[in-house]
């Protein structure tokens, strides 16, 4: 095995190419052996990179296994739009195979005729169907019905036992969680304890009571979130009445902490987050994720126009003076987006919390006028070199300071309202940030050159 | 036990309360005893929520496994200032409790010469030792050196009993790495395998051989990419002759994750990231995190004021033309900072590469035609309406169609051709981006206007 990624990606180019070559002399067994000697992570990156046509040649000749392994790893729309092209009796068996989680997932996407059919017709359709009732983004979404759960009477050695007779290869199988007859949750006991415990000590009796656990209805954030904090491999999910419903793993967890990273990433840069791989997201429905916000934005931009027609006598009176708005607004701008993007992760990692509202903005208050202060030596310097006028680059020094306090102050308390409000941080961009200090920056520029200027 | 964070945090806030009261009447026994019924991570928010005395007087009531717990769950900044108020003495006891790699952390960041006295101290110096040679955000810096090794001839039946012989009560114990003579690493069993296995069955027949490692001197964002790629529990590392030296657990995993994604949004809100929480780093250290890119920003910006002076004549000519200038520039920040966000997400997990940039800027492009055929009615709108002059508002529909086109294609190309370089993505921040099209949307912008309005 390669010990960084650099090479790894190599192998799977080369791993890519026999593949192809191997489907084109129509060798489609050669292919499927080498696509059944990779991870499943692997195996689902090369054959994402196959076209259609390859990709159905490859799939006859595959195992039941590795196809379901291929379906797990690839992403929702991608897996959809394979099931389509599948017929239902290649289909049925493969998703035999499929975690019920996932396959659930599956079905959950596909039109509900096509789903109910295959359902029917599926081994296990009871482990499925309770799954089906939860969104995707909830721990009952997440959650995997694949579980053993222990009772209290049984022994160590039953209970190693039952794990043995267990089929499934399940990552759940690290922590085993107790139920009573009601088959309520009552304790959690992991694999490293039941083997350290003499054979005859009673499950109840080594099982920690104090079990974290999440309905079925929390969101997926929350669960990544407890999972982290506490260092959990697999949290369960209950209903109402702390009937176990399932397990959330830590495979789960990874998969939810990039996802929610990335979707606060694309919130923060001003656009809704894509539900698939960009290069597999269309133009238009990119465009649509991107222009809601893009017009808000050109909307409130235009408060900017407003501001300057406001000031248009002295802006006649002295032209020079539009020479240095963009450089205003961008630092203001600039500032504030520094500061905003420093606190919606704070807040996301929960160190910074609303009631922080007073000591952050107090925080950034002395940032700012550090920052404003070395900012306003060579703003005086260029606006000097460019406009031969000791009162106007005064103005511009003046308002940059003014400018960075106003932008940290806004960057830092917007992501804190929002928070407070129960609306997420992340929501709050650096384009709004901008936007909202464009206008009002402007504002107490033109205001301070009105003063120092005498216009 | 809470369901839900909300609840969990206002139990929280009582206990603190409860833990203050008991410090207030010097009850530190009974605030020890609250503390201690608690989780590690709950003790450590706590513990840091007190003030330094409340803390001392906390510290000397608590086992030293629990000061043990509490020292590991903190920011290394916040532990490192605890170690400084505690004596010798007190501080031995607990860092024997803490894991091995916690341990280095800490002394890593302590004086030389009291890292070094308090090392020969220790109870088992030469488990930490080989651990501080290693940089904190490198695969050495994250391994505990805490692991159990297994050789091939073992039998299932003596491997378990080695876990029951073994002490620590560790997460690096659901994989077993085994080794050969010479410490070499030649395959992985997991905990389940080996209780499934019969009783006199060969580690070397039940071991998978394909073990995913890395070296010691692999940086952690490269780590936590395998580990989440392959769904690892755990991670071995080895040094050049592949003799295993350490394991990396899944909670490393979590917290490199979540370390990466905020660096990625300070990074991209255009600051340096913070190496602690924000409330802890004082103004004057934030302020230097910011000002360099300011300052970069600041300097690339007095460009547009060099392209408004190159057109000092059309705006004599019509200071209407400088009412939109901050609406223009900023919708072309905006358009460019939708799409660096995606760009620079898809980058970190492998969606996009480098040599997708053709295609990347090829999907981009239609995007920009839709979004900029849907700005350019309510530009032109607005324009009109601000402006009776028709042309004008058609340079303004004009420009609005190309800048978005030419930001959109900036923001795509900017993370790639960095990535391309081997340069941080995320490095192309927002500002950066907004910087950049901001003199050159100008440029755009009064060339436009210079034919159809023929100034």
């Amino acid at each position: 095995m390669p010990n960084t990624t650099a090479e790894h990606i190599i192998d799977l180019d080369t791993i890519l190419e026999e593949v192809r070559a191997a489907l084109e002399r129509h060798d489609a067994r050669h292919a499927a052996e080498i696509i059944e000697d990779l991870r499943p992570a692997d195996q689902a990156e090369i054959f994402s990179d196959l076209d259609e046509e390859e990709q159905r040649l490859l799939l006859s000749e595959l195992s039941p296994e590795d196809s379901a392994d291929i379906f797990e790893e690839l992403d929702d729309e991608h897996a959809l739009e394979l099931a389509r092209e599948i017929p239902d009796e290649e289909l049925i068996p493969i998703m035999d195979e499929m975690e019920p989680d996932e396959a659930a997932d599956l079905l959950g996407d596909m039109r509900p005729e096509r789903a109910r059919k295959l359902l029917e017709e599926l081994e296990d359709p009871e482990e499925i169907r309770p799954l089906l009732l939860h969104p995707d983004e909830t721990a009952g979404g997440l959650m995997t019905s694949e579980f053993l759960a222990l009772r209290r009477r049984m022994t160590a050695a039953e209970a190693i036992e039952a794990i043995r007779q267990w089929q499934p290869e399940a990552e759940t199988i690290y922590y085993l969680f107790v139920v009573d007859r009601y088959g309520r949750l009552v304790g959690v006991v992991n694999l490293r304890q039941l083997i350290v415990a003499p054979p005859d000590a009673l499950i109840q009796d080594i099982m920690d009571e104090d079990v974290i656990f999440v309905t079925a209805d929390v969101d997926q954030e929350e669960v990544a979130r407890l999972m982290a904090r506490y260092d959990l491999l697999a949290l369960p999910v209950v209903d109402e009445n702390k009937i176990l419903l399932g397990v959330i793993t830590f495979d789960d967890l990874v998969d939810v902490l990039e996802e929610e990273a990335t979707e606060d990433l694309q919130r923060y840069g001003g656009a809704e987050p894509l539900e698939r791989p960009y290069l597999d997201t269309s133009p238009a429905v990119i465009t649509k994720k991107r222009i809601g916000w893009l017009l808000i934005l050109f909307l409130t931009a235009t408060l900017t126009g407003s501001v300057m027609k406001l000031f248009e006598d002295e802006i006649q009176a002295m032209v020079a003076l539009t020479l240095f708005v963009p450089l205003l607004i961008g630092t203001g701008g600039n500032a504030g987006s520094q500061t905003t993007a420093t606190i919606i992760r704070e807040l996301a990692t929960g160190n910074v919390e609303p009631r922080d509202a007073l000591a952050v903005w107090w925080h950034e208050a002395r940032v700012a006028i550090l920052l404003g202060l070395g900012m306003a030596i060579p703003a005086f310097i260029r606006a000097i070199t460019w406009v031969d006028n000791p009162m106007l680059a005064t103005t511009v020094a003046v308002s940059i300071v003014v400018l960075v306090l106003w932008a940290t102050g806004v960057g830092s308390l917007l992501p804190l309202v929002a928070a407070k409000f129960g609306i997420d941080p992340a929501l709050v961009s650096g384009p709004l940030m901008s936007t909202m200090v464009d206008a009002t920056g402007l504002f107490i520029y033109f205001s301070i050159a009105k003063i120092l200027l005498g216009l």
